[in-house]
């Protein structure tokens, strides 16, 4: 680079991890960025005789790559903590479908994928690959506040507040798909709710689909053991080989959960190069179990790392996932270094990064990749003392302690707080979603 | 109360959670400190006429029982990171006990003990239960610093860096316990350090003092599969039979992990109201495996949350195993409702308080108890909405949003800010212990 060309920034951080190569920490490393992109990362002396405009020092922090969060009902934080106690079948039919049916509506999207925003920023997630209805408004939304968010296109075979019949859902989301096409923030893929919400039909044309755009393919797979039986139960077929009958294992296949995918299924999967989401919390929480995490990273099958909704995770914290996906891989295989810190936090990166077809462009610290940093202060008071600095970040830091994002070289976290989002605003209109949910939940049957 | 006369501290809290009764939550309520203690909780409106030397407006808070860690080795803060990726055995035998031979002498109790205070402190922590070498500095930092303590007197077949003998492990045991017998804030308890590190003559001399003194004996137990395996070939006989044959099966006795406790061992535990401490991060981290807490609780038994060591768990929160503690039970049983949040909030607060034999005076919000309080912000932006308050509390709030704490009525943490600790002369110690254990790691085989 010409040396007397004024680069945009320039980070001067106690340690970056780059997250490839896997494990790495440089200690007392640099991060020059221009145009929006990671253009160099040096040893501090190195660069410290390059001009930028802004230049920080972060003496006591480890800067890495931003979160990616791989599977999201952004909205559905206004449903936090009002569907707890219950496993999978009845949360959903109990509680979140009537609560969905009576309050979700383009208002309820816009302000509960804001409040998603504002969380997940705050926590060092720079990404997240959301499901939900009003898709254009999270991706308006996104775009709006600087946010990179990957939106899907939900494809299911009943009608919903937001499109009748399988026509109007893929002519919506072909056109949400068309504007957004080369958009620097927003990138879109194709969402089926689950097999046994799927035809045949439906799942040959979204494979269609799929190819042509080379778009990702979402799917919950596999959640919990009844989902299993059921989906056997009402298609006489195993769910893996129905999608693979309908051309859809793939290398775009994202399959959310499989909690319950066999030896075979795994190895089908990482044959052809799919991905899986890993939902830790979230299959705690609904009591669907562990997915077997080891044994997928073992057949090298990629896993990424996703939050859930807020209905069955009350925190949108990436963080958390990653430890506790380490924490869990090794007390169900008695293996204690079955997910080390440095897989753990590649998962919460680059395997989502490498799920929604972006690894090209973030996941990772790499020239000419996307500044979406996340900077993390290891200087607080319980985090001392620090030995091994990725167990540290892993296990001992929290969000809290995340100090600074930036997506595509733009600042949006500094000093914990919120730069671009209107957090008095979103409050108040946080306030009134939770008086109507509370109505609305206490007047469901049983409630 | 005579209305007339100030009392010394009046908190108007959004919420207060008092633990008792389980799942209770009071709206706009306050509590009255008076001398240390609890002297009322009550609507605010009746509270707002009182007057006192103090009033706090906490508007968008919680006010709960401090946590009580009910398994601590505090000092191995400084051991923090210092052995991932090793299951119990090869981390106790390779890295632990080594490291500890060569570090641990009165000043590293001292500094580790004050980093774990501190630590514990910021996330609500009012209690620790501490199983570690020189006890007597524990107890005289924990004294000197506000910190309320129950301290162990360690009781090993092996000579260590403390003492070389039984007797001298004794001796100077009961002399700690006569010195702070009756003292406010600190107090004392046997810890044998498990079945297989104790002689049957050992055994019978703890219950024989325990009894005398009416004192807790903890003992690590069934930790590991290989642990109950091992002790069953060493001495002929299930480990539960052995402590039980040695008559320390009863109310006095606190048994920490359990991960390997059978339901017959539960119900005879259950029977003589002991205790069993839960440590499910720790648990995890060494692929020990997962407590069945579930089934211990359905049979009445006290369960207690503990973070174990910061060996084999990075961060001393309370708040993350209460939650952890959940969300496992959850995922092991296939019972969403296993350990709902009332009760994942009850284990971290009064079932430490009753495992330790200190219910009368602390674990839950009731008139005459120790005011040992940690006040909860729900207010941050990613708590937004809170829908239910013990859901948010449990699942959405950090050890980060812990704004206030005291012990006895003193208050030791306020804006989330350490008020009785010089934690930039606590940072200049850690650092040193940093290097000496790098240094000392590094120099291990193998490493």
């Amino acid at each position: 680079m010409p040396s007397s060309t004024p680069r945009d920034l320039l980070i001067h951080a106690r340690w970056v991890v780059p997250i490839e190569p896997r494990g790495a920490v440089l200690e007392d490393h640099s991060i020059v960025v221009q145009a929006g992109r990671i253009e160099a990362i040096l040893p501090r002396e190195q660069a410290s005789a390059i001009p930028a405009r802004q230049v920080l020092e972060r003496p006591a922090h480890a800067v890495l790559p931003g979160f990616v969060n791989a599977h999201a009902h952004a909205a559905m934080t206004l449903l936090r903590g009002a569907a707890a106690g219950r496993p999978l079948e009845p949360w959903l039919r109990q509680v979140v479908w009537p609560l969905e049916s009576r309050l979700v509506d383009a208002d309820f999207v816009r302000d509960g994928t804001e409040q998603a925003i504002a969380e997940m920023l705050l926590g060092g997630t720079t990404c997240f690959a959301d499901m939900y209805f009003f898709p254009e408004v999270v991706a308006q939304l996104a775009s709006d506040l600087g946010m990179r968010a990957a939106v899907a296109v939900p494809v299911l075979d009943v009608p919903t507040v937001w499109a009748a019949t399988i026509d109007e859902y893929l002519d919506k989301g072909l056109r949400l798909a068309d504007e957004y096409r080369g958009h620097p923030l927003v990138h879109t893929f194709f969402a089926l709710h689950s097999p046994a919400l799927s035809t045949d039909a439906t799942l040959a044309r979204v494979r269609t689909l799929a190819d042509q755009l080379d778009a990702p393919v979402m799917i919950h797979l596999l959640e919990s053991a009844d989902d299993a039986a059921r989906e056997r139960s009402r298609h006489g077929i195993d769910p893996v080989d129905r999608l693979e009958r309908a051309g859809l294992v793939n290398n775009l296949l994202v399959a959310v959960h499989c909690v319950h995918l066999d030896e075979a299924g795994i190895g089908r999967f990482a044959d052809v190069g799919a991905s899986v989401v890993h939902c830790p919390t979230s299959n705690l929480k609904l009591a669907s179990g562990i997915a077997p995490v080891a044994a997928m990273r073992a057949a090298g099958l990629n896993v990424a790392l996703g939050s859930d909704g807020s209905a069955s995770n009350d925190r949108l914290d990436m963080l958390s996932e990653a430890r506790l996906a380490a924490l869990l891989a090794a007390g169900a295989t008695g293996d204690a270094a079955a997910v080390g810190a440095a897989e753990a936090l590649e998962m919460a990166t680059l395997g989502g990064a490498r799920a929604m077809g972006l690894d090209a462009g973030i996941g990772s610290l790499v020239p000419g990749k996307w500044a979406d940093l996340c900077c993390v202060d290891l200087g607080k008071v319980s985090v001392q003392p620090v030995i091994d600095v990725l167990e540290s970040l892993l296990h001992s830091a929290s969000r809290a302690d995340v100090s600074d994002v930036w997506v595509a070289g733009r600042q949006l976290v500094e000093d914990a707080t919120l730069l671009r989002i209107d957090t008095a605003s979103l409050r108040a209109r946080t306030n009134r979603w939770q008086s109507r949910v509370l109505a609305a939940r206490n007047s469901l049957p049983g409630n």
